[in-house]
């Protein structure tokens, strides 16, 4: 099986597909979201991974703009802890580093720690985190690291200087599993949606189209609004709710909103993925 | 009057906060958001202005979590159509670059660009954008460039080598200002709150809560789900909806709320910002 990842192996894609799939998988490692829904769409490879959601910046809204382009669609999701660790040659310690070079949100994301503890550092970003550490033993300078996950310092031999530098421990990211060719995943219950109310937009049209999941007792998992670009106050709605799209009832609750006016894009039913 | 800001003179957060205020005010740059809050919160400075929101990455959580922590409420808005410029020394042009200095969210909205364009140039984070170009300036050499505002390169002196290298060219951030003792809003016409529904969330739960603001008309700008770390499938909501807290209905919606047994936190009530 061949996965497209964002980024190279040992990389948080990497450790989110492998967890998910199994070890034995192919990754196809690509620079961007959209070469990896590239990547699926052309047959270099069966499945994406990517991104959707991280706990400290919500959506990745460029990931629902290119799941609108395509025609990919989620059949499984993976939440995956993230811990970063400031990485370095097998001798150095805290004291060596003065620049640190990582992916942009890595570096973001560990910014208090750098702040705190080397603040005098230089911070360079690289296009994936374990790229980041490849370089830093590549050059072979004590007083560069890299922010990785422990996999990447492992799988390069490097030391890890500290573990676990990020600023929310609570930190997670959730991933999708996207399909060109998607069968109907047995047992899902959750659907991911975007939902746009009409143009002519009264007060409570979200509320209406909400009344359609909720006189159903289906749950509400995730809701995010976003802004229409071309129309002022015309809003789209990220929305996961908690039943299979193939139920009679769930076919009922999508006839009501096109009736009410809303247009839905279905991008998926799934089973609810578990923190690993 | 003393206007907190993250980022120093020229950065986004400056041109937002002269903007909205004047260009005789007084800045007080801080480094990061906290700063921001404790340096309004302390006296340091009369009001902070922050960005909350931008169109790549939705709410910016932190800022969120920061409000939740101090008393600061909203007291006004503004929107910043935010267009990213390439700048180096007044010689240089794009050949000559191969070192791009920047702060990270504008490395971010700038990537397509700089992989396209100069996909072998090293990206160098800065804790702000106007410092990438006061440092660019400082060292003086030829290869180097940083990425922010043309306000930026005009108070140097440097040139603007490329102009709108964003992705994103609708990109737009949202800010506010945040008072350490806020007056009633004269014509105020929008509510920020963070809401919270019940322990015990039952299918609807929020459909219920929207209830309140439909029923009355009362329109929704913004929702914005995330989950309460401690609790999972606990969730709390961003809200901003279209009216003064301080009025009847509104205070007849917020103990509806109450009685449902939500808790709402009003982060404050303003005027509807437009975009500048």
């Amino acid at each position: 099986m061949k996965v497209a990842i964002q980024g190279q192996k040992a990389s948080f894609h990497d450790i989110a597909a492998r967890k998910y799939f199994s070890e034995d998988i192919e990754v196809v490692a690509c620079d961007s979201f959209e070469e990896c829904f590239d990547a699926a769409e052309s047959g270099r490879a069966d499945v994406a991974v990517v991104a959707i959601e991280n706990s400290l910046y919500g959506s990745i809204n460029p990931v629902y703009d290119s799941l609108l382009k395509h025609s990919l669609r989620i059949t499984g999701e993976i939440y995956l802890h993230i811990e970063q660790c400031l990485i370095g040659l097998p001798d150095a310690g805290l004291n060596d580093i003065s620049e640190v070079h990582s992916q942009i949100m890595a570096l973001a994301q560990s910014k208090e720690y750098l702040k705190k503890n080397l603040p005098k550092s230089r911070h360079i970003e690289e296009y994936d985190t374990t790229a980041s550490v490849e370089l830093v033993k590549n050059i072979g300078k004590i007083h560069k690291a890299a922010i990785a996950s422990s996999e990447a310092a492992r799988q390069y031999g490097m030391k890890i200087i500290v573990r676990g530098i990020e600023t929310n421990k609570q930190n997670y990211t959730r991933f999708v599993v996207l399909d060109p060719n998607p069968a109907h995943v047995e047992g899902a219950n959750k659907t991911s949606m975007i939902l746009r109310t009409p143009m002519d937009t009264k007060p409570g049209a979200l509320y209406r189209a909400l009344g359609v999941f909720a006189k159903r007792g289906v749950n509400l998992f995730l809701l995010h609004s976003r802004p229409i670009k071309e129309t002022a106050w015309h809003y789209m709605f990220y929305l996961d709710v908690g039943d299979d799209a193939a139920t009679d009832g769930m076919a009922a609750a999508l006839s009501e909103l096109d009736a009410q006016g809303c247009e839905v894009t279905i991008l998926g039913s799934y089973k609810n993925g578990q923190n690993i």
